[in-house]
């Protein structure tokens, strides 16, 4: 993705260039930074581009800004949901927190200290990203009205995937108990729409596309963002960890709300089960708490949720009359994101 | 200040209805930013005002979308250094984390845990405040140049304050000994920038000032808010908690690195000093602490420090021939901005 690759070259250097000059401590900062903004697979960018090349946009240079931007947006809400998260790795390497608390831990500060300190260079890092994201967007050559659209969305996004980390936060509090509705919202709002919906309907915007194609690209995008999630939670509990490079104990450790939880609250194997969360969970446990899973239900009715999100993912593109190009690039996308529990 | 408040009401006015139409745990956070948006001086607001009519800004509800963006700023970096700093009070009154520590041990978390989640929905709040402060600017109505240097500012302040934030993390490592001119760079890029430098050169530029007019306020400003902060650092150590509704005795529990210390540490009395910072000293302690300051002379090159960036600010102003009503207004900041510390 040269394109979006030069516009983020562009922003570090300047960036790493100002926080030199005022000094070497914050330049450190911004390089973590773009050490974070660089390990993505850049999903989001190149969703704006499929989009926006999809739809009929003539000059992908027009349309790297804004897919640059929602990058950086990633990067930002990554940040933050790892500080949220107490997470110090991403992909079994250190993530920001976690290189600067090993660094304060190398200097001598106390390992529950130096966690604080990761954690104070990760807020600040996703500040900087987050404004980011939005100075490559208000600061576009876009012409007026479009750029407000486009801020829209990304504000969209921002306000959406805010909501959704909030109310995960919420869910896990003592005797709160959500309903499957409640945590099906929450998936989709804290990762479908800034992942799929947004990035979408914002390269459709840049193409100029009409309206109901705006519409349709955006809805099939909250779809196949809430398929993919869905698809995740069952990694995060039945995956293989050597396949995914996830944990698939960490879900269980955090006693984390997911759907398959949700579910699972509403059957009698749910007594035996809310004593396999949290903590950390013996070998034996973890294969208690996944065989309670599947005989409860729990599993198959997440995968028949996979399926669902699928079909309804579908028919929204068969419906539209998308160009066959862009039809075929969003089902590969589809099945990509469904696949991986297979 | 009606044009800032009504801006900033329709703001919340329209986040609430649509976080409600989510969830009303979510409409619940920004009902806890706006309370902690509510609770300011409206400091950075005013200062953008009095630039723009100061310089013959003509119509302040013109300046007024910029002036609120200062304030969201504000309250966006006040939650997340609240966050940092691990404090969960301001002015005696518990801040948005300490309201959702409170909300989660009341609910059965355990303390440690609920001010963790205090803390998330602090970073999650200022996210959003700081998303609403580009907002504003990046869609308000201003003309296309005049939109981007404004942006530009914003960013100036972010960029700063981000960078001051992380030093003063950086200041505190083990072993980190920080010059006297390296502690007063962080405590310019921390505050001074965001606070009175760049609200006072958006109201400048927002009056269409000549480029050295904007120059002259932006660095009378930055003489100002440093003068500014020096005093808070003053008052930290010195101050009457009943006066000044600040602890005297929080900067030496932290073991804060202010000017006061980075002079501290170049005297023979700093072996003795070293001993009393951190933890919870004593009363006994704290009064030592006091009198070692002083008797190596910290307090009064500080306060000689303070006397000399107010002299700056005045030559700064004198010879900008501005307007004898601005002029008039920035030495009245300036005066109540020293006159604190007397």
């Amino acid at each position: 993705m040269p394109l979006v690759d030069s516009v983020l070259a562009q922003y570090f250097e300047d960036a790493l260039k100002r926080a030199d000059a005022m000094a070497p401590d914050y330049a450190l900062l911004w390089q973590s930074l773009q050490a974070a903004t660089y390990g993505g697979k850049r999903l989001r960018p190149a969703l704006v581009l499929s989009a926006y090349a999809g739809l009929g946009g003539p000059d992908p240079a027009e349309a790297a800004e804004v897919a640059a931007a929602f990058e950086l947006l990633h990067t930002a809400l990554v940040l933050h949901d790892d500080v949220i998260d107490r997470d110090f790795k991403r992909r079994g390497v250190p993530n920001l927190a976690g290189a600067y608390r090993s660094r304060a831990a190398g200097r001598g500060v106390p390992l529950e200290e130096a966690a604080h300190r990761g954690q104070s260079a990760a807020v600040i890092a996703g500040d900087l990203a987050l404004t980011g994201a939005y100075r490559l967007v208000a600061a576009s050559d876009l012409p007026g009205e479009l750029r407000l659209r486009l801020l829209e969305e990304l504000d969209a996004a921002v306000f959406a995937s805010a909501g959704g980390e909030q109310l995960d936060v919420e869910f896990s509090l003592p005797g709160r108990r959500p309903s499957l509705q409640e945590v099906l919202q929450m998936s989709r709002l804290k990762t479908a729409v800034y992942s799929f919906e947004a990035p979408l309907r914002a390269g459709a915007l840049l193409a100029g596309a009409a309206g109901r194609e705006v519409e349709a690209v955006g809805t099939a995008g909250r779809y196949i963002g809430t398929a993919y999630q869905l698809v995740d939670d069952l990694l995060g509990m039945f995956g293989d960890e050597e396949l995914t490079g996830k944990s698939n104990v960490g879900d269980l450790a955090e006693g984390k709300c997911t759907p398959l939880i949700a579910y699972a609250r509403l059957c009698p194997e749910w007594q035996e089960l809310a004593g396999l969360l949290g903590g950390t969970p013996s070998a034996a446990e973890v294969r208690r708490a996944r065989n309670l899973l599947e005989e409860c239900g729990a599993r198959g009715y997440v995968e028949d949720l996979v399926e669902c999100y699928a079909a309804r993912a579908r028919a929204v593109l068969a419906e539209a009359a998308l160009p066959a190009a862009l039809l075929a690039e969003l089902d590969g996308l589809l099945e990509r994101a469904v696949q991986r529990s297979r």
